[in-house]
């Protein structure tokens, strides 16, 4: 079992990552020892639910909770206000009160739901993540980002509220479909390339096992991925930084979140928007002559091995500008990229002329 | 012109109190000064807008922002998901991103939902309060409490969000209703009763000047209201303190959110409700023999010189036990209610004998 600690001041958090920790009752008891019998409401869906939710239920049982369950639609599409609304009602609806815990049991959407509703919920109640997606695991459990979509674009209506407890359970991946597998794996190779270069090259070497779902390379892969996106979060908790801080860690997003609402929600996966998206980032590192062809090539490799897409639907350039403009990486009304000075080192831009960006994003979209 | 901090520290802010200070442009260039041309949505009502609107776009043109409106439907029960939604949509089709600040002008509920507009869009913008009721002037301007109300209960889903400045124009008071002013006064009576002896007897003196709206009279009375909840926030901001602390602000509140509830939104302002609700916390603190018969009395006749009423509807003590159940005051299932020990010294209090509460409301209660 693998543990580290998010440092956030009074908002400190662990994440615990290993096998089987859904029926461990270590952890959830120290976080809900803030009562003899505490209130639990699960917040999960129609697809994970009826795979984990009864193994957690019982290990919330056995440290004395009384927990409900809120089960919402599957897919990206269902993160919405009417989602939270469920959650809210069935809150009141039961008369949950600010001693209340909202565990998330579930991936990104669940997560972000669940979040926003933790953060909400009579101005805040706590929160555990029990992510079941790769992605969520290495990603949106840590940093405390929440919210919904809006159909003008992806999480603009929010709110950032940290878990008590993050924990990653490797065991619950192995059912995962391939895409979704994949999809995760696109945030794991991020981080190499943001910052860590050593990772990447690990991820190099490694990326057989990890699709084969080896138990120790994946618990190494997620630690290694919370342990980077945590001293990131740490040092710029509400993205405030004016250059790089959390700002990285949209390495590929603003492309991405391009390409999802473009096409629509649910059509393609997160981090399969994400690659491509990266991808978008990386040609157009290159036309700034800041990587080199060989990188470029390097970082083209690990994507397609990791089974995801690397040219970005065709929408048009205009297209592409348009949707970015709503992105909230927007300050006062410019445009702020997350662009690769080397594989481990990357930047935040502003700069970028309208035709090299039009140029990158041509030469990066189906023809 | 008064001027005071709120002492949060990172989240430390000024409340600046004072005739006209719609027209003067000094706090809001301050404010505002984090960019040349900053982007700024005023949220206002139907009832306001055309009374102030005007007068505050030009200071803001004054300084250089680039302002829009934003225009509610007036009364409590617009306070909801539907109203938050009409200010991100606007900001959204606007295209509004991070650097954008948003501005309350109006009374509690304008603020309440703007203020949960900034927490939640993109997780998060600047926030100015120019609170144009006396209510919202002395109570809901101070504190961070942002929120909507839901049909099970008021202010069930909100945040905490801190103002970057409250500005308090002791002007436009003077187009209040007799009906809004005393709904204000309700809580400026409550500052006295909770935590300042001088301060109650001071009301007890110049209650006359206070209800023909003498300027001088006002400011007074509004910073010593300011200065009291200022206190009050900064030793527990969020509300977590076991007993006392912040939960003292909710004297007269339990009650009066049951009254609220009960007879529907919008039907008694929430300084009425606040006033017959002490009055019932006032009855109980009588009936377990900690403030006397002559205490009793001088709260009554302040409350009644005030204008406000002092007796609560009948609803039967069964149905305000059940409403008041569903209160966020509830914790862990046991309903904590503020009563005084005597005038100026309020505590919070848990142990009440159902006994004593169903006779102290229907005491308190149209026969």
């Amino acid at each position: 079992m693998r543990r580290l600690i998010v440092e956030l001041g009074q908002r400190s958090y662990p994440i615990v990552i290993g096998q089987d920790l859904l029926s461990q009752t270590g952890e959830l008891r120290t976080a809900l020892s803030y009562s003899a019998i505490p209130r639990v409401v699960v917040v999960s869906n129609e697809v994970v639910a009826p795979l984990y939710l009864g193994a957690l239920q019982e290990s919330l049982s056995s440290v004395g909770a009384d927990s409900t369950a809120v089960i919402l639609n599957d897919g990206e599409q269902f993160k919405t206000w009417e989602s939270l609304n469920i959650i809210h009602d069935a809150m009141l609806a039961a008369r949950c009160d600010r001693g209340t815990t909202i565990i998330a049991l579930g991936g990104g959407v669940v997560g972000d739901l669940a979040g926003f509703a933790a953060a909400t919920y009579q101005r805040g109640v706590a929160f555990i993540q029990v992510p079941t997606t790769l992605l969520s695991q290495v990603d949106s459990s840590v940093g405390g980002k929440t919210g919904v979509n809006h159909p003008r674009g992806k999480n603009m209506i929010g709110a950032f509220w940290q878990p008590k407890l993050v924990l990653a359970d490797t065991a619950v991946l192995q059912s995962l479909s391939a895409r979704e597998f994949s999809s995760g794996l696109a945030e794991v190779i991020k981080y190499g390339l943001i910052r860590d270069l050593p990772f990447f090259e690990w991820l190099e070497q490694n990326l057989d096992a990890l699709m084969q779902r080896d138990s120790d390379t994946l618990a190494y892969a997620i630690e290694r991925s919370c342990i980077n996106k945590a001293d990131v979060v740490a040092a710029d908790e509400l993205e405030t930084a004016k250059d790089g801080g959390r700002a990285l860690l949209n390495l590929g997003h603003t492309f991405g979140h391009a390409i999802e609402t473009g096409i629509g929600y649910g059509q393609w996966l997160h981090g399969e928007a994400v690659a491509a998206g990266t991808m978008m980032s990386a040609v157009l590192s290159r036309r700034l002559g800041w990587i080199g062809a060989r990188e470029l090539e390097r970082i083209r490799a690990v994507y397609q091995r990791a089974g995801l897409p690397v040219i970005a639907p065709k929408m048009g350039a205009v297209r592409y500008l348009e949707l970015m403009s709503h992105d909230k990486k927007v300050i006062n009304g410019r445009l702020r990229l997350v662009l690769l000075r080397q594989i481990g080192d990357a930047v935040t831009f502003s700069d970028a002329e309208p035709s090299d960006l039009t140029n990158a994003i041509d030469a990066s979209c189906e023809h």
